[in-house]
């Protein structure tokens, strides 16, 4: 039988990562093999529900030669917060790549997605943010507007915080939750207050207006734009990839379809030419920051081979304590 | 946390599901709903693998307004028996329709396909299959061979069966384990003995070459062929479809691609005009048998809709018994 674990269970695993920087390097190595063609992802499978609305997306593949395979399952079921239930909610399921068994069921409801993007971003932080963080500015004060700062740290030595959000009770929410976690935390709902006084942007909404205009992004910042996924969200102006110095993506294919890079190719101020997947630049020190003075974007959209390197990040844990 | 049931578990499951009708029932109504345009399936997932040689297919899809949606996961690894496993794992995962939420593990190991796939056939043998057997001929001693048998006795009356298959040993195989739950096996490796002595035929081979020729299938005679579910394999002369005085298949889409009918189409003996779908079969009584002279053919592939039945039909019991 395979091991099955629920989220209590992948939480405490998670917590036995000693030091936290193995996910984020088991990440970084995911996203070279990606970029290096050594990881087979098939299109994405997906049911569409209408009553009640609900999609489900089945994200797959593998790294060549590697132990194990991954499938993804993971559902919105938009009415559910009528039922008092969660939106979202899935599992990932780890086979192995030389018998094709199922090694473990790891019931995670979306919580390993939120820390392999978080970890990404980290990752993102370590080759594109500047090495002296002025204070992190973070559209979004959800779960994603918390993580990406606090795996941050992992990479860069920061405390100042400034975030945006719409209602001012998200805002005290995030207060309080990240000022316990040592963070020095101010809030607004001004764009421009984050753009003149921060180095480091994260972008972490469900928008589908750009939030900053290229006129406010000052020479020196990085800006790591993980929030659109789909063809429709954005939240960068497009000029603003014309003006980074550095501009990287975590698949290129992917950034062809949805994405600030979609819009911005779409908008014609870039080209894809322009495009360097975050797996080369890690891979290759030109394409990364160069100085404190250039200006960088990475537009993140989500890959299967995070999913791939966080499962089995976890499984090791597990599999060495049996 | 949903419930995780493994092949014991769902095997005495299956026991309780009482009678076993009901199964063939449930079977029955997907097939209904399938051919009524009721059935969401999406195009398989696929992932291959070289070393080792290996294979996953992922098929899901739902019934609209039903309770739960399935999602298979089947693979196949060519060199697991030089490891002492089987070659064959799988699963079946059940969610709910109206929350997403996950429902069931059902760890089957590929055991609910054959049940569905056995299921399939008595559906088959109660609209096709003349009133009285004379004797059940077999192609293949495997396990559908055996399985095809004994759920067709819960839709006719019969006892005598007779066997073809390669080599002595599995026909001898075959014989002892039937014998005991009530059929008198007869072996054979002529296939004229089958075509002349029998008015149901089930084949059940993995054969790229044909076993019966058109000349050899007598007036009054059912077939349901099982084995081919590719391009390549095929068990039936072309001319056997031809001759037929009623053509049924599960799938009309998926026949054109693969099995005898596609066979059959490439060989031109047939037209698509030609195909009835086994649910529409089952509502129209003019498609099924009209008397004991006539020849009638049914092409199985396997459909998503009898994953979807069966895990439905498992998780009942155990639900009921919660």
């Amino acid at each position: 039988m395979p091991a099955v674990l629920n989220l209590d269970q992948i939480k405490e695993a998670l917590k036995q990562i000693d030091p936290v920087e193995v996910i984020i390097k088991s990440i970084e190595e995911g996203f070279v093999a990606y970029s290096q063609g050594k990881v087979v992802v098939p299109p994405i499978g997906e049911l569409v529900f209408e009553e009640p609305r609900g999609d489900t997306h089945i994200k797959y593949g593998y790294i060549r030669h590697d132990d194990y395979y991954v499938i993804k399952i993971a559902s919105g079921f938009y009415d559910n917060p009528k039922l008092g239930l969660p939106t979202s909610s899935g599992l990932m399921l780890l086979f192995s790549q030389k018998t094709g068994e199922l090694v473990a069921v790891l019931i995670d409801d979306g919580y390993l997605t939120q820390v392999r993007t978080a970890a990404a971003g980290a990752v993102v932080g370590k080759y594109f943010a500047p090495q002296k963080i002025r204070r992190v500015g973070v559209f979004g004060a959800g779960v994603q507007g918390r993580m990406q700062v606090e795996y941050l740290r992992y990479v860069r030595d920061f405390k100042d915080v400034i975030v945006w959000g719409v209602n001012q009770g998200e805002l005290d929410r995030y207060k309080a939750d990240m000022t316990p976690k040592g963070f020095l935390i101010q809030t607004t709902f001004d764009p421009e207050e984050i753009a003149s006084t921060c180095n480091v942007i994260i972008t972490a909404t469900p928008s589908y207006t750009p939030l900053l205009k290229a006129a406010q992004v000052r020479k020196g910042t990085h800006i790591t734009a993980m929030g659109s996924d789909t063809a429709e969200k954005h939240e960068l102006d497009p000029a603003i990839l014309k003006k980074a110095d550095k501009l990287a993506v975590d698949s290129i294919p992917q950034s062809l379809l949805r994405g600030e890079v979609f819009k911005a190719l779409e908008a014609g101020t870039i080209k894809k030419a322009d495009l360097v997947e975050l797996g080369t630049a890690i891979s290759d020190r030109k394409f990364q920051r160069q100085s404190d003075d250039e200006i960088t974007v990475v537009d993140l959209t989500g890959v299967a081979v995070q999913d791939i390197q966080i499962s089995k990040a976890v499984w090791r844990v597990v599999a060495g304590r049996k």
